[in-house]
């Protein structure tokens, strides 16, 4: 790993020096350092504030010049006007990394240009690097290092996510954990007047925990080099993009949001594809396809079984996958007489294998899966209809006195394990892609189980075919740059 | 409303004669009778069972004869070979609307489609109309009647549903649930022996509970008829079609599912729009597009106001807006200057309205979005960000003992009540189109009061857009056609 990329020195901190934390709750900086001192944080924190004696509980300085080392990160989240001077104190402090939150300044017109300027200028006086301003900041999760605004309390995964806004860092932490994904590494770029994208994706490429990077983008402002950069990280690792800058609307709301130029969609379009990165239409499409990246073997071709006990969600995945021109093709007669003994008569073994109901409880996700994968006849697998307690609990909810339902919640979590082992082993030990779907949430045991073991769990059958085109687009760019 | 339409009878029935439930657990037809039983149906249940006293704690019969009464419904989960005899008993017993659950016929080949004529001939000689085969049943949500596999625990909503697939009646129930969404009716035609999607589409267009239609189609078998009654449905209440029969795929996986023949992906697209539905891409875009039909006023033009803490979200909603063609305003420097009061410095008021963060509480859900509407600048507002007890939540988990957060939870639903009550109020008095997004679930007071309140909470802030896309074709085309 390159040492140069400033983001190491971010990402690794193990001190922090905090301006705009205070013990009020309505402040955003108090959030922000609550995590570094309440959370799992290991390093060293030190508020600074004007006259409290302590911050959230930990002893507060007057300024820099009183703190006992020299910090190895700042975090400020000041008024606008104060930022320069403090950074300069920082500087004199002789810390050389840090995160400025404060908004008001290009984004904002003349005066905040100025302001922006002048920070820029300290900083390169004094061979400081610095994320933002106008941002949220970052999240390392192996390292329990947040001074975002959010709790992250997902765990370490394997996602990466380099973000020009501060929301798609924080606010869709819910989306995430409602998803199962989890990220390796975070950041919120803003405005961009020092470290940028650019940077960000470099050092996610080279990052050995992030397998997979999202980016979401309202503007590029280097562009010879960001495509050096991402064709090159695209070689490693996959990339997904979501470009909101190529419409007039997109254009005008990233400008006055972190001051982003946009710029043309096709041929940001054209940059993507030539540099091997699957653009996303959506934030949901952004996470669909980065999660599905980092976490599933890529496909080694286009032709796809699909699996469920049920006849709608099936169609609806096999419509989209001819959409996504995917292959699905119709199992060989000894496959489909394998498939047989687990199929009842009312069912298909074609491919889509429809099971209507229940025959084995775990044919659907252990057995079926792992014959049709190891018929050689297909170089992915999709399942709708992950689930388990989701149905009892429903009838509970319904009949609380029958005696129609009396798995208690620890048997669930039991046979939820057993019937999806081998599914997550046809993954992770086979290397075959496996996706599925499910109209429940992580509330169902099965669900839980199978998004843990990182398989992702899209809520709609379409969402897992198209995840899976992305692959497949990812893929076939590869084999022609390898 | 016409009484001559057979659903009317079938999903008003006030008892049911039931062929298939036992005191088994693991068969379907118990939980089908089970919901009739246990649930809040208040008509009268009689299973026929050849052993048991008793079914689900209930007398059972041994066949129709027995019954005191005719039925008004039978429903029968059976073995195949067994349903034309079950029918003939029926008819014989006077019974003259059936749903038939039972699989295996037109759908799995010669021998299934010969009892499938069995069946239609039983019911054409005794004046009997019946659904199915191969089908889950209905759903009427007001009247507690729930002959499904799936409990219906949501209550009585505006949308409608004709379905092609039992899931997408029932299953997907878990997701209608997380969405705050609510049907009317909903039914499963299965193989459409006889009463089909145009009766369907005919009911639910006669039916006052239904505010708009949802409707899934692998393939339509009455094409002509088919047009006329959604044409003339349209001219009443907003259609969205959900069509997986138009790719090879689909087409194929429909004929194994239902027996449905799929079709021309482009000529159903020109029916679809002739006859003034709005075609949605997706199972979940059928949803989310049927359910803001249903709740909301349709929009009377193209200009939308976006409103936010988060630029990430309001840039997303501003380049779909762009991309869907919708126009957003720069607003007048009076509705600025209004604005700017609830405002910061750092914000952007020129729409999209970006607050960046909260000054005052409801600034973003009660002030704004009306000042907006009230300025007769826009004809929709679409809001990101709907939340208040989940960052809460997730500061406590994070540090329980921290005193920072100290609201407890009925306290949050007071403040969810107070801040967005004039949001309610803003679609519901004023008649302003609203749509609004967050990241958060259910389990957020702010989303569950405004979900209850029936304004749509998307899961992402594109997800608005396309809806409210949605509501302006349709709208156009009523301007067009009336």
């Amino acid at each position: 790993m390159s040492n140069e990329n400033p983001l190491h020195a971010i990402m690794n901190a193990d001190s922090v020096i905090f301006y705009g934390a205070s013990n009020n709750p309505s402040t955003m900086g108090t959030f922000q350092c609550m995590h570094l001192i309440h959370g799992k944080y290991a390093g060293k924190v030190w508020p600074i504030h004007p006259k409290e004696e302590t911050v959230l509980g930990i002893r507060a300085y007057r300024s820099a010049q009183e703190v006992p080392e020299v910090p190895e990160l700042a975090v400020m989240v000041l008024p606008t006007r104060l930022v320069p001077e403090k950074m300069l104190e920082c500087a004199r402090k002789g810390v050389r990394r840090a995160i400025i939150t404060s908004g008001g300044f290009k984004e904002r017109g003349e005066e905040g240009r100025g302001l922006e300027e002048q920070i820029k200028s300290i900083a390169r006086e004094h061979g400081m690097r610095f994320i933002g301003p106008n941002c949220i900041g970052v999240i390392n999760a192996k390292k329990n290092l947040n001074v975002t605004f959010f709790p992250y309390l997902l765990g370490p995964g394997p996602m990466g996510l380099v973000s020009q806004s501060g929301t798609y860092v924080t606010q869709s932490l819910f989306h995430l954990e409602h998803m199962g994904m989890r990220y390796s590494k975070a950041m919120s770029l803003g405005n961009e007047a020092d470290i940028d994208i650019v940077e960000g994706l470099e050092y996610l490429g080279e990052d050995p925990d992030t397998k997979a990077i999202a980016i979401y983008i309202e503007g590029i402002r280097r562009g010879r080099r960001f495509m050096e950069v991402a064709r090159a990280v695209s070689r490693k690792k996959p990339i997904v993009a979501y470009f909101v800058g190529g419409t007039e609307g997109g254009a005008r709301s990233g400008m006055s949001h972190t001051g982003a130029m946009g710029g043309s969609d096709l041929i940001h379009d054209a940059v993507f594809k030539q540099c091997g990165m699957v653009r996303a239409p959506t934030i949901e499409a952004m996470y669909d396809w980065a999660w599905a990246f980092a976490t599933q073997p890529i496909p080694k071709g286009r032709r796809i079984a699909i699996v469920s006990h049920s006849g709608g969600p099936v169609t609806s995945m096999a419509d989209a996958s001819s959409r996504a021109n995917l292959i699905l093709p119709v199992f060989s007669d000894p496959t489909q007489k394998k498939l047989r003994e687990f199929v009842p008569a009312t069912g298909s073994c074609a491919n889509p294998v429809d099971l209507t109901y229940n025959m084995t409880p775990d044919a659907m996700t252990n057995t079926i899966p792992n014959i049709v994968y190891d018929s050689g006849e297909v170089d992915a697998v999709l399942i709708h209809g992950i689930m388990i307690g989701g149905f009892l609990r429903g009838v509970k909810r319904e009949a609380p006195d029958s005696k129609l339902v009396d798995e208690d919640d620890n048997a669930l979590k039991l046979f939820a394990e057993a019937f999806h082992k081998d599914l997550v082993a046809l993954s992770h030990k086979k290397g075959c892609t496996v996706l599925t779907s499910s109209f429940g949430d992580r509330s169902d045991e099965a669900i839980d189980y199978v998004m843990r073991n990182n398989i992702p769990v899209y809520p709609s059958p379409e969402r897992a075919v198209y995840a899976l085109r992305a692959m497949i687009q990812y893929s076939e760019w590869l084999a022609g740059h390898s």
